[in-house]
């Protein structure tokens, strides 16, 4: 199986294509995959660092929304699955080094160590699909492209190494139904919540919304109206920014597949274990 | 000025209030105080058990809704106000040594140290104000009392040290008007989001409403529903089960006054300066 067997893959349950990942028979994006379940971007780094990224997402909840943390050197995500091993179920990893680029990876079970944690951070694919749900059309879905993303002036708040620009997606919008996708991604505190910015471009720092930083060049925006959400590729931009001698992402567009429903107000497994009932009576006594 | 002068900091601006507090001319609880200010509770522990906490606050984001992190060994909240002091702008602190409380004092300036953290977690003021709005009577508001809390039978999350039980607080709602306080407490997921339970005590663990374990005792909730909210006393129940050597709370309902709106999406600080535009054109060359 390939990137070209995505299509053979839509129709497969949450377990199913978690496997295939897993078995790296599937490295592709994970776009419209097991609908219904939360998506995240993924961030691994040496523990040192861990508790600077923490205070960092805490700071930019917008582009880093934290959905689950392992524990130290516990390559189980037991918060956002059954059995999610962050050390071979995303499609694809990049590697960093002193803040660049150095690799991409099918798995890391040769790069795990004892010292790293692993985060998981919200993505927009569950806002979108309440926008489309909402009657809102997305560009990029429609037409099977990935959403534009630029590198904005807006400068995320810094914490230890960590800082920068925050990256930014946009989505073209009906003038009329602009407040409702406000509101409507407002909502999802833990997809990046609502928009950072509506209208001119020049105003965050863009110059031209037709030179992407990354994903695919939009068609010219016309009559409608530019809406910006943060984008889950802060975070990678942040993990260059501090230069660590070495991180780890998800590479963007292929994500972590959780068992966690993207409608869920809390993003953690709900385990009936967790409900013990007290003999409530003599705790009283 | 002491607890009796409330009536009179109703009238004053929040940087009024913060300078009687922080001059210890006021010790007592802050709700009604500075209204449209997010509050918070506070958490102060040793680095060496932040990375932990803040593990626990993200596994168990109902009853401990981060809202700010300090810097190791800064006393100042910079995302949470101008000059918020953690040492002394809260009107009183609970000391826990080895998981019991040893001490309350009016300020911890001799206690804070360069590797102390302080974190700020939302508070229920936040949605009860807007329960209020929508002509939603809360009865320990309008009869001047304090919520009536009970340690549950729920089970948090836990994380290192931390864990134990979850504290609730209950509010008696008109059976008509519950879906309207589920749906606009789940608006506010800093300020402990939707209910964790409606309905029967004993589900959760209470034998008796009438014996709460902290707060006033509730008139019988007769034809009412109980609703059952996470409470911000549950992170000082896992700073005992954790039982560090040195660890301090904000005293209940003495909480600490921020500069954020209430409302706010994000509670982080807006600077202007975060936001400086680049020279796109000469970027993007």
């Amino acid at each position: 199986m390939n990137s070209g067997d995505y299509s053979q893959l839509r129709s497969r349950s949450v377990d199913s294509i978690r496997q295939a990942i897993r078995r790296n028979e599937y490295r592709g994006h994970t776009a419209g995959l097991a609908p219904g379940f939360l998506q995240a971007n993924v961030v691994i780094l040496p523990e040192s660092y861990a508790l600077d990224f923490m205070r960092y997402c805490q700071r930019n909840p917008k582009p880093c929304p934290l959905v689950g943390v392992s524990e130290t050197g516990d390559p189980i995500l037991r918060t956002l699955g059954a059995e999610i091993d962050i050390r071979t179920d995303v499609p694809s990893y990049c590697v960093y080094r002193e803040g660049e680029l150095s690799e991409t990876l099918p798995d890391i079970k040769a790069l795990w160590s004892d010292d790293m944690v692993a985060f998981a951070l919200g993505c927009s694919f569950t806002f979108e699909n309440a926008l489309i749900e909402a009657g809102i059309p997305i560009w990029h879905i429609d037409n099977d492209r990935t959403v534009p993303m630029y590198r904005s002036g807006i400068m995320t708040v810094a914490a230890g190494g960590f800082g920068g620009e925050m990256v930014v997606t946009m989505r073209a919008i009906d003038a009329e139904r602009v407040d409702d996708a406000s509101r409507i991604s407002r909502r999802f505190p833990l997809a990046h919540g609502g928009p950072v910015h509506i209208g001119d471009p020049l105003a965050i720092g863009i110059a031209d919304l037709q030179l992407p930083d990354w994903g695919d060049v939009p068609p010219p925006v016309g009559n409608q109206v530019p809406v910006f959400w943060a984008c889950g590729v802060t975070p990678q931009q942040a993990l260059m920014h501090a230069r660590l001698p070495v991180s780890i992402s998800h590479q963007p567009g292929r994500m972590l597949i959780t068992d966690i429903d993207e409608q869920a107000e809390v993003p953690i497994l709900q385990d009936a274990s967790k409900l013990s009932i007290r003999d409530a009576m003599s705790s009283k006594a």
